[in-house]
This record gives structure tokens, C-alpha cells and sequence, in this order.
């Protein structure tokens, strides 16, 4: 293969009860790239569009994984990337992620396949140590591996891929504003009540067994964040107006999309999934902040090759 | 019904990752209790063989159950009650909760079967309230439903069953020591680090998501316990050597059964379980503390009815 052409999905980490363990892709939404073989060795990149980003090759998070892989590899040839950012950084959604996971996707086919999807997590996370400064999982094993996965270790690293409900459907709102994964850390706190830490792993299991039945249900009584979301639903406006007109309209459940601002709602079914859409639209207008918004199956095969050569 | 016989079993709660959450039973060990329709209203205990438990009707778990339930019913008849604790109170071994589901199961047969699952276990819950102080659901629901059994949310009290691989084995011993369930509580931080906390439940996920695929490597990787276990296990003398013992045995793990002295390990079919069985019984040997060991497999079908008329 010397060129090809791929979907890299958004993401959505943590999913309420699986804060930093959890994620699952997106099918509506993602970055498009283009990777081509070059005689002359090295990582080029040569067209950013859909967002700004760096085109130092050391600094951006997809010819970064990109150039570690061919370095890795001992390859006898270069790449000229193409980047198409199809959502925005800063949103929640894994943009970072989308741009490192499908680079190490990319690279890898021109590479001849040689390396595992567990490899590619870990050259992906190198991407992510790049653009974030922490070498987390859960966003680029869900764009490579597809569906729901669960980073159950680092050390050593453990990517579980976990079936996904036919009838699942995402709507997420992404508002206008900024919020820095670093500030989002900050507000966590270091220390947990034990009574709460009980609280997210006992749904966490409940999710986890509500994946493999298809029990919705199940699934919406599990999606319960008492760890994370009441620390950092502060850093987004009118987060619980959004999450009543989820729950009000039908949703399973609705929670901050990684470190936010994007909020997501899960959904048995197109129908009420529409339903979902335009409560949380009507909840967000005359608010004074812009917002986009999708709704998406989830993404079950994570990063997929559009067009090859 | 008029009399019944049944056999009601000893139970693992935690099960590393899961504490407070999780649990299973037994099918080697448990209490054998009997039902006797007597037109005198009222509970009363005939016998208790096995251990000393006090007679006194409103102190003793399962008449205290008993008696809840025919008043609650408005029964028009009585209940006499035989109690035969096939193991130790004070094991980690879900005593109390063999007794409370056993007779919650019990009166519920001599009152036609009106209550399901999930109500028996609020009345075995009261049970243990009224043994330990404390309304805990893990071993109960074990007990009653069999297998593994996940407490999502006591508010509602929600209990998910889980299945359990074919070839899953238990191996336990019991140190004849005794640990308080007030002392082994009094051990545990009341905060932890979150970072401890997301190590816990990710293991929590992945070992329900072995449950469900039957992959005994996942599950093995999985029975870790950041958060009990390293305050709780220097209650229990060689806790570390029978561990290590078991591990290298070919145990899938092995950790504290609730809030010990009992220490348990999970095997992949009978003939590993009788190597760890042996391996752990040479590291007990020649300790200075007795100790009793057994091996089962995991009941399926929680307390059964032994004899009926």
C-alpha cells in the first residue's frame, strides 16, 4: 500500500461510572487523514485543515506517532501526511486522540500491518503524551479498537473491547467554550469517600453487564457519576438543564464527554434519540453560547480505511 | 408446604476488586436449616447445632427474619425453626447471611412463594442488621440468588446476577482466628486516591466482562484489590505467603473473603484447585494457628430444598 485514506471516529471517554477506564467511538463524527508512502525518508505534513494546528512534525500529536513508528520500524521510506480535522480540539471528544490513533493507524497499513491493535494503543498514547503531556488510553483505544472498551491496566497495558448494544445511540452538544484538560484535572480531587468509590465501581459493573445483555434498563440505572461530574459540571454551563432534558426526553443517561465541555446522552433507538436531540437543543437556546451537536450510532469498528493505493 | 429442609450456603463476599459489590457462593459449605408450620403464631428456634448463637428470637438473625416476615404477611400460622451452621460465625464466610437468606427462603416456601428474589433479600438484610449492625446486601444476595451476584445500588436496592465459567473452582481456608467485622471495618480509610480508586473499578469491569466471556485469563488479571486488602490482610497471619502460595499454584487469584479471617482463591477446573489446595495447606502447616480448608465449585443455584412435605 503507498497511500491511503482514513475515518478516524470521535470519542467519548470516562461514560459517567468509567471515569479514566472507560470510552466508546462515535460513527457521525472524526477526522479524516491521508498517509503517503515517500522515497525520501522522514515525516512530512502537508495540509492541516478544519482546525489550527502545529506543523512542527516533534510537536503535533500525528506525525509525532508517525515518526516514532517509522523509526521503530526501520523504515526504508517517509510519510506525507494530511490532516482534516472534522471536530474541534478542546471539545471533549477526543481530538487528540482521533489524530494520534488514526496516525498510528495509517502508519501501521503502509508499515504492512505489522503491528497489533494493543501496539498501535500504545504508539497512539505516545501521540497523546505529546499534545496532552499524559500518555492516557481510553480515547485512542476506543478510535482504534471500535465500540465500548475498558482500559483495565497500564501496567501492563489492557485494552478489553466490550460488545455494544444494537439499538445504542449517541447525542452529544458540544457548547462554544474552552475548558483545559489540565484545569479539568484540577478540580478532581486527589482523595475519594470509600462510600463513593463503591458507588462508581458498583455501577461500573452494572454497565459493564448491562453491555454484554443488552439490558437498557440496566444500562440507564448504571450510568451514574459520582465522581467526577459533580466536580466538574461547575466548568460547564447549564450542565444540569442539559442532563434533565436528556433523562426528561427518554435518554438513558447523560455525562460529561471526557474532561467536557461536550455532553453526551445515551439513547435506546433512533426515535427517542431525535426526541433527546431536540430537548437538549431547545434546553441550550437563548443561553448566549454557540453549540454544535450530533447524533451518532457508536462506532463498532473503530478507524476505517476510506480509500486505498 | 408444611415442612421443609434446605441447605442455604457460605458465601465470598468482595472478591478482590469488588469490595463492597460483589460476591458469590458455595456449593461445599453452608447451614442446614428446617421450616415447621405450627398453629401457635409466633417463631421459635427447636435447636441450634454447630455453634453457640443465642435462642432469643429477636436477636438471632433468622428468626428475627422469620418473625418480620409472618407478621408482615399477617401469616395465621407459626414457624419452628432447627438451625445447623455447617460452619464457623466470624469466618468472613457470610454466616449471619446463611442463616438471614436461609430463613427469609424458608418462611417464604411456608407462605407460598409470595416474595421474590429481590425482597427476600431485604428481609435477609434485616437479618444481618440484626446480626452485625449493618444491612449489607453481598453475601445475602449471593446466598439467594447463587453465582455471582453484583449489588449495583442499595437506593434502590438493585442486584444484577452474573454467570459463572464452567470450570471455576473455589479453595479456602479459614485460620482459626477471629476478626471482628468491626475491626476489619475500622481498618479501611474512609477516603482513598482516586488514582486507586480508577485501578479498582477497572478491574471490576474487566472481571465481570470475564465472567461473561468465560476468560479465565481476564479474569485472573482482574482479582487485584488496591483498597481493602492491603489494610485488611495484616489482620490475617501468612495472609501474603497463602497468596503467593495459591498464585504459583496456578490460582486465577486469591484474596480476602469479606472481611476475613478466610482467605479464598478462584482455580480454572478441580485438578489446579487440588494443587492450590495443597500448596496452600503446606503454607499453613506448622504455622501455629489451625485452620480448616475446603474446595467447591461455585453454586449456581443459590439455597436449595432439601426435603419437602
Amino acid at each position: 500500500m503507498d497511500y491511503l485514506k482514513i475515518f478516524s471516529p470521535a470519542t467519548v471517554a470516562n461514560v459517567s461510572c468509567g471515569f479514566d477506564s472507560l470510552g466508546f467511538a462515535v460513527d457521525a463524527v472524526g477526522d479524516e487523514m491521508t498517509f503517503t508512502k515517500t522515497a525520501e525518508k522522514g515525516v512530512r505534513i502537508l495540509q492541516i485543515t478544519g482546525a489550527e494546528l502545529t506543523y512542527n512534525v516533534d510537536e503535533n500529536a500525528a506525525s509525532a506517532v508517525v515518526k516514532k513508528m517509522l523509526n521503530e520500524a526501520n523504515a526504508n521510506f517517509g510519510v506525507a501526511l494530511t490532516i482534516h480535522k472534522g471536530f474541534s480540539p478542546g471539545s471533549g471528544l477526543g481530538s487528540s486522540a482521533a489524530s494520534a490513533a488514526g496516525a498510528a493507524f495509517g502508519a501501521n497499513q503502509l508499515l504492512g500491518a505489522m503491528y497489533s491493535k494493543l501496539e498501535l494503543t500504545k504508539f497512539a498514547m505516545f501521540g497523546e503524551q505529546v499534545a496532552c503531556g499524559t500518555a492516557i488510553a481510553d480515547n485512542v483505544a476506543a478510535a482504534i479498537y471500535g465500540g465500548f472498551v475498558l482500559v483495565r491496566s497500564y501496567q501492563p497495558l489492557d485494552i478489553i473491547k466490550l460488545p455494544v448494544p444494537k439499538k445504542l445511540r449517541v447525542v452529544a452538544i458540544h457548547p462554544q467554550i474552552q475548558i483545559k484538560t489540565k484545569d479539568a484535572r484540577a478540580v478532581l480531587p486527589t482523595k475519594i469517600p470509600l462510600k463513593n468509590a463503591v458507588i462508581q465501581w458498583a455501577n461500573l459493573g452494572g454497565l459493564v453487564s448491562g453491555l454484554y445483555t443488552e439490558n437498557y434498563q440496566l444500562i440507564s440505572n448504571s450510568l451514574v457519576d459520582v465522581v467526577a461530574e459533580p466536580a466538574r459540571k461547575r466548568l460547564i454551563p447549564f450542565f444540569d438543564a442539559v442532563q434533565n432534558a436528556a433523562r426528561k426526553a427518554g435518554a438513558l443517561g447523560a455525562g460529561i464527554s471526557g474532561s467536557g465541555p461536550t455532553i453526551f446522552a445515551l439513547c435506546k433507538g433512533d426515535k427517542i434519540a431525535e426526541v433527546v436531540h431536540k430537548s437538549i437543543e431547545e434546553s441550550y437556546s437563548n443561553k448566549g453560547i454557540d453549540f454544535e451537536m450530533f447524533i451518532s450510532k457508536v462506532n463498532q469498528i473503530g478507524i476505517k480505511i476510506i480509500k486505498s493505493t
